[in-house]
This record gives structure tokens, C-alpha cells and sequence, in this order.
């Protein structure tokens, strides 16, 4: 393999520094147990996410012919930004395939920045197709999204600053799905601090790394299906993985419950929207995957491109997961005064009702029956416990609970 | 009225160095079009906004005597938390008496930084009656929230960390409760660069520094009722109040419903998280409040303590309101394949399906007759306009909309 060249990832620092933000690291108070942790934001990088490193520096090695050309890409998401953008600011031509399936609210973005959008039927995989056959028609160029030295050396960049920012980091944490980060991150930061850890994440569901790199050798998996969708690949590519073998120290996995953990714990404790795959490195030093103690570790938030209607699914998830909305139906006689009762024990506990649901002889109930659905606030498992044993003492049947 | 001595907030800002981040200036693609938008992130603080700056340089100037003594503060929000982390770094007692209603996320946040709470049953102005008693007992220091020329110098300093990252900026736009923030950064500015134009922001429904600025006096309002909590202020301080006067343009007012569109632009656009209040600048600036054409403007994101619960629902209010998510309601025939005549007409127009909810007979119909309530996210108005004509064409008749 090809070695990646420092310069090159110094020269791609030189271009970007006229377009994309120097973006923050900061020190999470909340995080920092164990060991420091600090946040490099890459959520808050324009377009939402690091992929404007990789996709600009590309096009701006093109020759002038290829520009010419006019370039593509085909993504659901963050990549699909990122060419968008640096098109843009290149003022050359881009059509991006996305499968139709794609979020509103991506599309709409990508499509802000002056793009061709070509929405194809189907999944990512025919969107690929119809990519790859209108190259062929056309002879663009094609931005591949993490398979390659340039975008590579892009993403490189973003070690370059956190040395800057925090000399003495003795870890990084980045999530993978291509491997383009990760490896463009390792291979910068090992070349020129060679102690400094990194540490790679995915999701279980999505752990094509992961098993590539515990099997030593690249692996397809048949499906991935996480919600940290930008993660979402079947296999590595041959660039990457050679990199991440080189240069990375371990892989791990977080499951589905630790991202949306983990981006909810972004939110409330530093006012950040990350996507799933954005929050990977989060899940992984919440849950106590990575294996060191007081050290520097940096997470990188590689994005913040989540939707908004999904974001509200993982607030609530988040919530029930560590036992801040809870559920519980109870079976009441049908007299009056019960639920006025039931009311004044969780308020005398200093719950917060949220919703109430009244059915009154329902499927599956005698005639007289009456379920009391009620969801609450509560501060955390056990001062759920504490109402739920209340209501018991006070006779209610408790038929079901959901955490 | 005495000046604001800018030694004192160059003291300020050399104390804060020790403590408080020194937050970035964004400038924002998407609210960039009347004039340069810039954002200045004071949600990213520590403590999750502004009121750390001015609870820590007040504290920083107590005499050893009055450290003794402990620090006692009242608040729901903000000033808690600020208050609670500035005593715990200067190793002081604190008391901080919220009202009970206060939601939880926000109790324990404060609790976290080992101030000692009392929870006082009640509204805001019973807490305040307790913390007031309180201090009689104990001869604590209170640490007002606005109304102290410490406090408001603390605040001052984001003015000189907004000239130093921009330093041709023509304007700032500042989010207004009791007028502290407001005070420090007009008082600076001005006093540095006396073309710089302030504007305050008050929600419509909390108008209190509005009304005082127009009637020229200080005026109290009997009740005040905004989701921007943190600035539900009924009487501005009369230090605030004074510098106010002297020192801001004009004070403008906003929408709840355009509160939360600039809460949900902030998420997606920006990817950060904030709260009513810290986004009232936004707010004013996305509905063009702001008189300016061609300038560099700062709007000041005061805060990002939201609740996630509230978050949930200002997404889905901003979504709304932004013909992004729509609920139509038609009138069925019972009759077989209606259901999927109705989601074909919705797929074709590429439309995306969240919920359904289908009743039969319920009450003020035909026993023949059924509804069914379809919630969808759609582009924006005239995309849910096509296909509701796409379905009275087909002759169902529409019985409400809800957007």
C-alpha cells in the first residue's frame, strides 16, 4: 500500500482553510469521568458534517479538463452535501444520485446548494447504478465517498487541528463506515505522534470494520440496518481498511439504545445536534468501550445531518431508555374518583404527567372494566419504581409498563 | 445613572479566562441574505449559557467575608445553573431555591454542581419570597440575575469577544428578560465602537423592556407567558432599564410561533441546541425585525437549556408551521380500497406517511360513515396544497386540515 503522505494532508489544511471551518474542540464536564473527554464538532463543520474536507479537497486537485466534466456523486446524505457545496464554490457542475427514499429535509439542503438532484427509485444501490451509468454517458467524475487518497487527505485534516488544539491528546475516537475518517485521522495523527490512540466505532448493526478488522481481511456483510445511517456500509474499501490496519489501534460496537443515548446526551449536556453515526464516538466512552483511564480523549462528532422527525423518535427513546418517561397501565374499577386518586400519588411524588389515556371497555376487558394509560416524567428508574410500588400498595393492578 | 467603567469588564474578561469558553462566531449560510449573519454561541457555554459570565465575575468579587457567608440565588434556569458552577469553582456555598414546578432536567443539572436546592412549592415568585427569607436568616450574599453592575459587566464580555472575532461588525442583536445581557453588551459596544447598532428582543408575550422603552418609563406587567422562559420577566431592573435607554436602537418583538421556527432553524440549519429565549435574536432576524440592509450582524444565542420534551414539540410546531408535516382529515365511504386509493395519491406525490388514524362511527357521524386522519410530512404549503386538490378530484371530501 501506499503510504499517505503527510504533505499532501498539510496541502489539503492549506486549501480548506479557505473554506471550511477550524471547527471547536470542547471540553465535556459531563463526559469527563474516567478520563477528559473533549468534542471535536464536526457536526457543527458546514454542510453539517466533516465530508466537505474529503469532497473539496478532491475537486480541487481535479485537472481543469475534468472540472470540465462536471462531477457526481451518489449518496443519501452527508457526502452528497459536501460535493454540493464544493461544486458550488469551485462553480462546477454536480449531479448527485440520491435513492428516493432520502429524507426531505436532505434532499432539500443538497439541492440548496446548486446541485443536480437526481432522485432514483429504489435503495442506495440503484442509485449507485443510475450514478455509474450516467458517468458512462457522460464521462464525469466521479467523487468516490471515502475510497480515495485525495478525499482521504481531506479528512486527515481534522488531526492537523486537533493537535493544534489539544497537544497532549493521547486518544482519538472516531466513528467508521466507509473508513475514510478514520483513516485519513489515524494515518495524519501516527505519523506525527505515533503514542496517540485510535480507536474506531460502529454500530452492531453495521459492523462491517469492525468484523473486516477482527477477521483480517476485508468482509461484505448482507445487510446493515442501524440509525446512525451514515455509517451504513457493506463494505469497506480496499484503501481504507488497509489503513485502518495500519494505523488503528481497536474497533468496537455500540448498540442502537447507546447511539440514541448518546445523541441525546448531546443535546441536553452540550447543546449539539449530532446525527447517529455523528454520536458513535459518544456511545462508545458512555458505555465504557474504550479501555483507558485518566487520558486526553478526543471524540470526533463527525455530523449533524439527522432529521428532525427522527430526532424527536430518539429524544423519546433516549427518555424512556434511562427511565425519564415511563408508562404504566393500570387496571381501574370503573367509579368514579379513581383517576383523580391515581393522579395525586404520582403528583405527590413529584412526577409530571404527560399523557393520559382513558379506555373504557375495550378489546379483551370485562364490560367494566377500565385501563389507565398514563406517561410521566420521572427523574429516573427507581423513582418510577417508587410510584409504581405506591399504586400497588393502593390496590391498583398494574398490567403493563413500558420503559 | 453611573457608566459602566470598561476597566470593569476588561477585569471581567480577564477573570472569566480562567473559566468560562470563550465562544465561537459563526457566520450562517442559511440566515445570510438581507445582511451578513452571524451567530455567537453562548448556548455552547458552560453551563449551557450567558449567566455564567456574570454569576462568576460577581462571585469573583466578593470579599473573603462575604464568601464566608455563602451566595444565594433564585431561579428556574439559567442563573441556577450559573450560579451553582461559580460557587463550586470559587469553593462557596450556594442555595439555590427553585420552584418546584422547575422541570426536572433543569433541577438535577443545577443539583449536579453541588449547590444545595430547596425546592419551594409554587410559582417563581414564591421561590423568590423563600430565598428572600432565607437570606434574612442567614445574611447569605444574594446574587441578583440582572440588576447588579457586576453582573451585567461579566455579560459585557462577550461584546469585546465579539469585536475581537469580528471586528467590522455593524450590529447586535440581543435576546431581553430582566436586561442584563442586554445592559453589559450595549454599554460595551458602545462605549468602543459607538456605531455599532443594538437591538433587544422580547417575545410578544413578555414585553416588559419593549413597553418600558416605548412609554419611557419602567412599566411591570401583570403577567407575562412565553415559551422563551428564560426571559419572562414582568419588571426590568432599573440598572438595566437605564442602560437600556442610553445605550440600545430600539427593542423589537417576536411570535412564539416565530420563536420556534428559529429554535428548529438553529437545529437543523446550525445543529445547536437552543432554548426560547436564546433564540429570540434569531427569531428577529428570520422575520426581518431588524432594519438593516448589507450589514454584519451578531445575533446572540443566549442559552440552550430546553427541555427535550419541549424540544419534541417545538419540532413538531415549527414543522407545522412550516407546511413541513400536515394532517388532513376526509371523509370515507366504508367501502373496501378506499384506504389505498387515498395512500397511492399521497405516495405519487412523493409525500411521506407518518400516521394514520382511522375511526369508524365515532360520534357527530353516519354509523356508515368514517374519517381518516392522515399526518404526513410534506416540502412545504404548496406541496400539501396539490395533493389536497389531488383528493377532492378524486371526490373525497376534506373535513379539516391542521397545519
Amino acid at each position: 500500500m501506499n503510504n499517505l503522505d503527510l504533505e499532501k494532508v498539510y496541502n489539503a489544511a492549506e486549501v480548506l482553510s479557505k473554506i471550511a471551518r477550524k471547527t471547536d474542540l470542547h471540553k465535556s464536564s459531563f463526559l469527563s469521568k474516567k478520563n477528559n473527554i473533549y468534542l471535536k464538532a464536526e457536526n457543527l463543520q458546514l454542510t453539517g458534517s466533516f465530508k466537505l474536507r474529503g469532497a473539496y479537497y478532491k475537486i480541487s486537485k481535479l485537472s481543469d479538463n475534468d472540472k470540465s466534466k462536471g462531477v457526481i456523486a451518489c449518496s443519501a446524505g452527508n457526502h452528497a452535501q459536501g460535493v454540493a457545496l464544493a461544486a458550488k464554490e469551485k462553480n462546477i457542475k454536480a449531479t448527485i444520485f440520491m435513492p428516493a427514499t432520502a429524507p426531505i429535509s436532505k434532499v432539500e439542503a443538497t439541492r440548496s446548494y446548486g446541485s443536480d438532484i437526481k432522485l432514483i427509485d429504489g435503495v442506495y444501490d440503484d442509485a449507485y447504478n443510475a450514478a455509474v451509468e450516467f458517468q458512462k454517458e457522460t464521462n464525469g467524475i466521479f467523487i468516490h465517498p471515502f475510497n480515495d487518497i485525495d478525499v482521504i487527505a481531506g479528512q486527515g485534516t481534522i488531526a492537523l487541528e486537533i493537535l493544534e488544539q489539544l497537544n497532549d491528546v493521547d486518544a482519538i475516537v472516531v466513528p467508521i463506515g466507509g473508513g475514510g475518517l478514520i483513516a485519513g485521522v489515524a494515518a495524519t495523527i501516527k505519523q506525527i505522534k505515533p503514542d496517540c490512540k485510535v480507536y474506531g466505532v460502529q454500530a452492531t448493526g453495521a459492523g462491517s470494520m469492525y468484523e473486516s478488522f477482527k477477521q483480517d481481511r476485508r468482509i461484505e456483510l448482507n445487510n446493515v440496518s442501524t440509525f446512525a445511517d451514515g455509517t451504513a456500509v457493506k463494505l469497506p474499501g480496499e484503501i481504507t481498511y488497509d489503513y485502518c490496519k495500519k494505523y488503528v489501534d481497536d474497533v468496537v460496537l455500540v448498540s442502537e439504545d447507546e447511539i440514541a443515548t448518546a445523541v441525546l446526551t448531546l443535546m441536553e449536556k452540550e447543546k449539539m445536534v449530532s446525527e447517529g453515526a455523528g454520536a458513535l464516538s459518544v456511545a462508545a466512552v458512555l458505555f465504557d468501550k474504550i479501555p483507558l483511564e485518566n487520558k486526553n480523549i478526543v471524540c470526533l462528532v463527525s455530523g449533524g445531518n439527522i432529521d428532525v422527525n427522527i430526532l424527536s423518535r430518539v429524544i423519546n427513546r433516549g427518555l424512556l431508555k434511562t427511565g425519564r418517561i415511563s408508562s404504566i397501565t393500570i387496571e381501574l374499577l370503573d367509579k368514579p374518583g379513581q383517576l383523580r386518586e391515581v393522579s395525586t400519588i404520582i403528583a405527590q411524588y413529584g412526577a409530571n404527567v404527560i399523557r393520559v389515556r382513558h379506555n373504557q371497555g375495550g378489546e379483551g376487558t370485562d364490560i367494566n372494566d377500565c385501563f389507565l394509560k398514563i406517561s410521566m416524567e420521572t427523574r429516573n428508574f427507581e423513582h418510577f419504581e417508587q410510584i409504581k410500588n405506591a399504586l400497588i400498595e393502593k390496590g391498583y393492578r398494574v398490567t403493563s409498563v413500558v420503559q
